[in-house]
């Protein structure tokens, strides 16, 4: 802990939302907040679920953009790496000590896939999709240039209607040629059903799942009458990961949001008609924000408005308040509708965002809080790293 | 320009997405590209506007934080200085050199009270708006604090529902109360009608215009009963400068989006009923974007999803192409409908984003580009300052 914990004590600069050993009260807003204690039962509570069911965690790492959250997940959650989304992400994990690496996506760029071929070099296992035959040679010549070796996962479009193959012949063709080149290994199937994750409905959910661990059960039995080796085939997420689980042909999850939770996945329901944020899951990402202005009667102006957040998913609800209601973001504002005109000017509310990730994009630092207290700012550290 | 022009040259990491001197086409993807002949000229054109009209033209760096296009803005534009909405963006124009900063927005907190007081010792001239009388006190006791000035804008809610007083009254007694208190000056009205900046008919827009133009000049009105002088009147944007220029009531604008353009300010239409992005501005700012799957004949995969643009303002759209469309965004994915199948992997398209703002918030790096090569490479300055 810093023995600095005001910023009137600190010499130069603002550049941070707030001090390790700060009051809560005192953090500058909009930031992002993270409830630590919630925070460490949603990670302790998804590794156990993952242990009890003999499968792998790969935690999404495109969620928090945060290497501190990674390793927190290995620590307390028994995670096995992580998989992002793009090459710079890659590198950001891969330099944060991160030791198992996937880019769930697609790489075609030939200076991204020079970029990709050099991670191993930074000591961590590199595993990239394929959806492409003609993607393979490349990969294969990038990773000769460097001496490294690449992973290949084949990626299976089972719904979500991105990336991703979508018949059985089409995973052996590419499995063949990825084991025939040099420098490359097919490790295994990556099949995400990214489209249904957000449905309310338990049983819609479970619908689409059961299409698509038919759809991949048939390529691992493809592959298998090939004599290919299919090691890992990976996939879920906070929406589905007890399917995948149970389905006996997945031994990987790939869950992200279950962490912080948001507005937009607390609403789906389980099993027994419950919104996941009020009982699977807890709240534990929050955006700060603070009142300031009040010269209309029946609306407080907060300080987060587009720049703060994502609303593609929605508007954010304010936490733990059911008296004032969050009803228009612009671009540096927020109007809440204060009926009874019980908010201050100055004071703070904690926002449930609409989407965690985007919204996570947008910050430079998550503040840790315990007890009333700041413990810890980390930097979101492959912030922007789009490409 | 940098004797580096390829990545394959860079020793160590690559985290621009282009190096001055290469060609355009080797920028990575996704990245922010501004054409910088059409910059200029749309820099020079409002200029030329305000000038011919005896208005003082303060530009919204909120828009593009960027302190290199504000300089462009003074240097082509004859631009008097920047507002911005936060006290850390007003932080990194002041620190950049910009010697006019106009906070257009209220400031309450304490800590940003401080922070503020502090910027004249910069050198900028420190401007902050105010909507409640109970807040002159504080910004008086920190401008004493610290042993600067700082001019106040009483800010007057003429339509966008946000900040700002509503009546005469409320302007006189703030202005009064400024005059009053040590180390403060009452230097002005901010009067920016947010709300119809892009309601798309030019009628429509004037409409609501002539009632905010009436309510400020019976503020200044108000003012001048009491002997109060009112130095500037600010407000003004892209969709309305021509109104304020023309008030007789206004003399400083405002106005931010002109100089990028993007899909939502295209759409609204000039006085003759054409789109404003075809003939009075020319889209300067463009996401860059890589085909990265084509795995279904009829979609192509791009590589710029939610992580590298805002869509609360819709969709962008693909420059310069009618033959396929953008049609959904998802966190890292875009996917874009190409019905004949012309798209190839590794193939780039320029979009224009929906909403300019908040989708160069996102972004590190502005990559300025002229006649195929990159000319230059610079940080969104204030990107990510949002308290």
């Amino acid at each position: 802990m810093n023995a600095q914990t005001k910023f009137e004590e600190l010499e130069v600069g603002y550049d941070v939302p707030a001090i390790p050993g700060m009051d809560e009260a005192d953090i500058q807003t909009p930031a992002l907040v993270l409830d630590l204690d919630a925070l460490e039962r949603n990670i302790k509570k998804m590794g156990d679920y993952a242990k009890a069911h003999g499968m792998r965690h790969r935690v999404h790492g495109k969620m928090h953009k945060s290497v501190n959250v990674a390793k927190l997940q290995e620590e307390l959650g028994g995670a096995v790496g992580v998989c992002c989304q793009k090459v710079s992400e890659a590198e950001v994990f891969a330099r944060g000590g991160i030791k198992d690496v996937l880019v769930s996506n697609q790489v075609r760029d030939p200076q991204k896939i020079d970029r990709l071929a050099r991670l191993p070099k930074l000591g961590a296992r590199t595993i990239v999709c394929v959806d492409d035959i003609d993607n393979v040679a490349d990969l294969s010549a990038a990773a000769q240039k460097h001496g490294t070796e690449l992973e290949v996962f084949v990626e299976i479009d089972c719904g979500a209607g991105r990336c991703g193959v979508t018949t059985t012949e089409a995973v052996v063709e590419i499995a063949k040629a990825v084991n025939a080149a040099e420098n490359l290994k097919f490790s295994g199937i990556q099949a995400y059903q990214g489209a249904m994750q957000h449905m309310d409905s338990y049983e819609d959910r479970k619908a689409k799942l059961d299409i698509a661990i038919a759809q991949v059960a048939d390529a691992v039995e493809g592959l298998k009458a090939e004599g290919i080796e299919c090691d890992l085939v990976s996939g879920g997420g906070t929406g589905s990961y007890y399917f995948e689980s149970n389905s006996g042909v997945y031994n990987e999850l790939q869950c992200g949001s279950y962490a912080f939770m948001d507005a937009d996945y607390g609403r789906i329901l389980d099993k027994d008609g419950n919104r996941i944020d009020q009982g699977e899951w807890e709240n534990a990402f929050f955006l700060l924000t603070q009142v300031m202005s009040h010269a209309k009667a029946d609306k407080a102006i907060v300080d987060a408005g587009l720049k703060a957040q994502s609303v593609d998913s929605g508007l954010p609800f304010i936490f733990g308040r059911e008296d004032v209601e969050y009803i228009k973001c612009s671009d540096e504002h927020g109007v809440v509708a204060d009926p009874n005109g019980v908010l201050k000017v100055g004071e703070k509310l904690k926002l449930v965002p609409g989407h965690c990730d985007p919204t996570a994009n947008v910050h430079d630092w998550y503040v840790g809080v315990r007890n009333g207290k700041v413990e810890t700012v980390w930097p979101v550290s492959a912030r922007g790293k789009a490409y």
